[in-house]
């Protein structure tokens, strides 16, 4: 091989690898979510997101790291952690475009009964995450959409939208849901 | 180092990186399955196999895309959907084999309850995907095996064949289950 | 590129490369424990371990293979799978640290009900799995801990020590779990 040939298929394995460097980040990325906000670690559940980011759930949303750090010390959350809980995330199905992404997903909020003999499943929920990857290289979430799938038609749309076409691309984009949008 | 060294080393590194990339396009079929069929998406379902694909289910079989199509858009099917379901797959365990593989796995299908307040876990099963790296570069189902884990012996079984032995091999190979075959 | 920049380029592509490789080996190890545990296959579950690997779980320690082993014998397991279980785990949360790793997930233990008609959740379960790569490349668990999400304030805090700070890197390492250790 010439120099140049060395180069440019040098070029091409390391761009290969980035695909898979930004995949594994992503994954990264989901899997912090459980661990922290099932133990109330309240500064990791944040640092999903982007400092702005959302997390828009059928519940009520939150808007930046300030609100979700609220959720994760409110009484609700704690009562659940207090009681036994397990938020379970099945694997994303994650589709990127350049530095977005959009992982579709579903995620089980899992509650021990008062009697402790077993566990209720109170939510399946349908999940959109929108990702970005930051100036300094993170992917980071700007946007969680979750509805709870309890018959509601916006839940499965909420996966539908993740869905990509024949070709694999997203009709909305990485960046566009269009559930839960004003 | 000489030329031909580079060249080596070079053809080393893009094989490594091709069995990432596999198992990588392995998790993105699997994962596609569950954002598809809780949302009615049918053709996309049916993109996961290969078009005489079988998903052969201890409910009944489909063979190829127009049957399994024909599930997803099913009265029983579309009423999981307008009461509220989610299909839940847990990561699989991958066995690749030059062009073929096994994934082996359970999966959860997660009804809401009639008055909403908590959902049941209707059925756990026992998954086999025989997948393929079909002429074009991409990975297909061939077959999926799925038996309820509901006691029958063939469920287990349907695991069992999945596990590698102490050289990391499977005893019936990545293509051949024997449950559910004729 | 002179041959020294060659190289150069070639080793760092290698060690990216050396990354990815570890985090699959590690996902192949943690995902073969399901099917080999449902299916009773006892020799494939005590593989997951390293030879004095130990599985402490809240019920009871199981401290190397033939421990390991006679609990997947044992009356209890047998039982679970003669009535229909599936041990379901979701996506764990991996931290390297070069020849170590912890990884942070939940698992759920469902039973199929004696009439049939559904499955119970019986355990949710909160997981840290020390792992290690083994002087011949293999990543072996030497300690699982797992303590059911009953309210039992020990398994949010399995879960915390989980958890990075804000630099990535866990406060007591990748090999040292205070939870259940004397």
């Amino acid at each position: 091989m010439t120099d140049t040939d060395t180069a440019t298929v040098i070029r091409e394995l390391s761009a290969r690898l980035a695909v898979l460097e930004d995949r594994q980040a992503i994954v990264d990325l989901m899997t912090s979510y459980g661990p922290a906000v099932d133990s109330g670690s309240e500064e990791a559940v944040a640092r999903v997101w982007t400092e702005d980011g959302v997390y828009d759930v059928d519940t009520g949303i939150m808007r930046g790291h300030a609100e979700i750090t609220a959720m994760v010390r409110g009484e609700n959350h704690q009562g659940f952690i207090t009681n036994g809980c397990a938020h379970v995330l099945e694997p994303g199905n994650v589709i990127v475009d350049g530095d977005t992404a959009v992982a579709t997903c579903k995620s089980l909020l899992i509650l021990a009964r008062p009697d402790k003999s077993a566990f209720t499943v109170l939510r399946a929920t349908a999940n959109r995450w929108e990702l970005i990857k930051t100036a300094d290289g993170e992917w980071k979430c700007t946007r969680r959409t979750s509805r709870v799938l309890d018959g509601r038609s916006e839940a499965p749309r909420v996966l539908a939208e993740g869905v990509p076409g024949p070709d694999g691309t997203l009709k909305h984009g990485a960046g566009a849901g269009t559930i839960g949008r004003a």
